[in-house]
């Protein structure tokens, strides 16, 4: 976490080349900047490059408002790299859509009001109404679109609607038991996180747990991805697992998995707020 | 492992009833037998008993090759068991197929070596001549069956010839990369042991780690399971998994996953010499 | 869990005799019970039996208030037995303490509100008005007991009286950073569950994150165990760890270990709650 | 593992300044070498920066010998680095010492012999005969050196003497069951890696399994370290633990142990071969 010095966060992918690390670490020394984090990878069977950066701005000579375009017309445009600016002093604006379980939701909660997270929730999004009551309790907004097969797309239009008008930078669904469409997946693309109660790519869709038992696995596991247009198949940003035994019913491997789900799900969504994720080909970069 | 005293193991499943613990343990107890280990299991969705239970034979009035028939009159049929008797003063005869990579046939020689585990190691079968060296370095026979499509039914006849010779009672394919026919299947039903280099059902099939840095994912696994017909879906022995990263290319993956696939394979293998190992439609009840 | 049927559970520690499983389930299915989970440890080395065992009431002919002299004169008595009766019927009464960190009361207080634990929460004590907000946000009654070295005495005096008061059956520790005394650990033996963030016996005390980091280890975790007048010496319920690396300072450290610490709390607070725990000798037998 | 490439790698530590990446990536692109790898990583506490970066010398137009000169003025100097480089194509010695335990030995020796490691092998010292059987299998000159409180300086000399006279540039303590005094850890400084039973710091010295269990922890491990002076509290190169339960009796824990030993043992080799090591203040920074 970037405590509370004022930062900026640059993100790159581009054709890997000699001398780019060179060429940022001196474009940010040079005008003042003092990194505070940098890591890089290397995709060697791709020649891919990919790299974080992070500096503190107190003595940064160039304005915020004009590095954009300073990067960009003297390191950018030279490696033509894909690459992004972020300000720590811009606090991201989440919205959370649920349907009936509360474990990822208090998890999420819990972090929120501790001030663990730099992050806005401007509202809670639901098919059900069951947990208006715990966004009562943290005093965050609910809204109920109730979903059924003749009104999704139309109800997922007006969810988007208000997505737009609070100005949500990204989406996570937690534990929301609905498939999303198009319209939202392109309107937020790498910005929609997703929590499936499996360890991917076993046991996509429905009732992973019940499949998990019938197929006799000894780990149960829980992964966070970006939600792409293919069900359960976008980029993967964390994985974990728990050993199971003969011994742990159904009913069992939903306790221990809820514990799972919340912890992946709020690690994705940690290294999402902190810019340490990058996306390259149906994969994650995590610089964490 | 039961140390140096001679011992009787009991597995059992059956319809679950009242009483069967205490009938067991009665029958063992009253012909004096001094019960050393005991564990049972009941399946409460299906109203199924699983039970193993060890005892020391040397107060037990019953003689050893009378305990079969004397149980099965006195428990076994009362209660409709499926079940069956070991003893530790038996050293199973396990056969090794491999192929071309030696790390589970090392992590499996060193324990025999080392005296580790009660078994003996009566033939390595391979369709390569590459470990032969391995295999004479631990003065184990080696036999070289080469396969090719025309030759495959064939060569796998005389591999069974073999194992039956030599009176085989089970088998580990120690990443032998060939798929085994009905042949060899059905002559040892949950008694040949493979392990695959993935944490299935993710992955099955060939070239898994391929397939998992393709796919993204953030953990690697390798799970231990019996053969049965349709390819790596038999019961599940043992599974494990390591973390991983974008930095680990393919070769690491490959690098990394070795050392989960010895262990899980090794860990089977234990599991099934010491008799902890039940199988109930596709799934095992691992009594470790 | 015990689903919504009326059970009874009996834990049971003796010295290891013969027969004594049958002993007990006769006595539960001879009445009419129909057991719904068994299990029973024996450490060979010190010839102690353990057992625990559920089962319905429905049926069962023995009225409930009976059954604990019913049990103690046909079977404890006879072997001697160390035991304990309990009725899933009984909601258990626990308090937390608090001071400053909020993750491990989140965590419990979300579990609470979603129904995952038969359990109430009467009582937050903390030494600290801060997290009064939270335990306001769920409705619960928080108590403020400042401590000073002078006053540790008399207020605890005062705490227990609040616990006695509200018949408070266990307490739990979450994250209250101060160390109890004879008075309170007397009051309830077993009966407090502390979280400690560290791998116990690693880092006992304070700042174990601060020693981590220095002592350059590549894993950290969490235990929690029951509270011994010895500081952080007590049976230990659960622990959990995990990775990390040079590039963890101690900032992150705090933060992953936070995440471990509340679901190896909670984990405990379960076992605990399911009458699954046992102690032995400054150990515990968990029934999972 | 760098495959069959000639590469060169370096490794840096030197107080934190502006540029230093951008000067070592210049001095190798501006001399034709194509960088294969680079990691770096600062300790903003202490403002120390560390890297490691390998590169291809196929067309590096600085003859190998005259590398460590040209860095030295060129970059080292510069910024008073204490720095290492290393050629892939010299194989390190590697000395190991045994006792009476196989299971690291044999690991190493798999591992060795079927060429997953570039490193040579030229002798394994012990204190028992036991083990030279394994030695022998695997064609490796083995010395028996008898310890006794009386003769155990005089008999480490005559072992320093045979390691220096093979120039054994490292050894691996796989089991050793002998505490080194100052002569061998003195002439070895970081270059002797041992294995310890537990996860470090929790129960150094002898029988560490024994008092895990007498703790009742709910996990064991095992640490692979530098040696250094105080016992057991060297740099930890790598960890691992598996869970355990009051099932697991003390031979259970040797025999898991055993597993998490040659696993984190080899681990630690081999990171160590690779040259991604670096120690600092009493931890490591390991560039896996």
């Amino acid at each position: 976490m970037s405590e509370n010095t004022h930062q900026a966060i640059i993100l790159i992918s581009c054709a890997d080349q000699s001398g780019i690390i060179s060429m940022v670490t001196n474009f940010i020394s040079s005008h003042g900047g003092n990194i505070m984090d940098l890591d890089e990878h290397v995709d060697y069977n791709d020649q891919v490059f990919f790299m974080r950066v992070a500096w503190e701005l107190s003595g940064f000579t160039i304005p915020d408002h004009q590095i954009e375009g300073v990067f960009q017309s003297e390191i950018a445009d030279r490696y033509a790299m894909d690459w992004s600016l972020h300000f720590t002093s811009y606090t991201p604006r989440m919205a959370i859509f649920v349907s009936k379980f509360s474990h990822c939701l208090y998890d999420i909660l819990g972090r929120y009001q501790s001030g663990d997270w730099r992050v806005k929730i401007p509202v809670i999004i639901s098919n059900h109404e069951k947990l208006k009551e715990v966004a009562n309790r943290f005093d965050i907004p609910f809204r109920y679109f109730p979903i059924t097969p003749e009104n999704k797309g139309e109800q997922e239009l007006k969810q988007l609607a208000v997505l737009q008008e609070l100005n949500v930078d990204f989406v996570v669904l937690a534990r929301y038991m609905q498939i999303l469409t198009t319209n939202l997946i392109q309107a937020y693309p790498n910005q929609i996180i997703n929590i499936h109660h499996s360890f991917l790519p076993a046991f996509p869709g429905a009732r992973p747990y019940h499949s998990a038992h019938a197929r006799g696995v000894k780990i149960i596991g829980a992964s966070s991805h970006y939600v792409t247009e293919e069900l359960d198949a976008g980029p993967i940003i964390d994985q974990d697992v728990v050993h199971i035994s003969h011994k742990d019913d159904i009913p069992q491997l939903i306790r221990k998995g809820k514990d799972l789900e919340k912890i992946v799900l709020s690690r994705a969504v940690f290294n999402h707020l902190e810019r340490k994720v990058l996306v390259y080909q149906n994969r994650t970069i995590i610089f964490d």
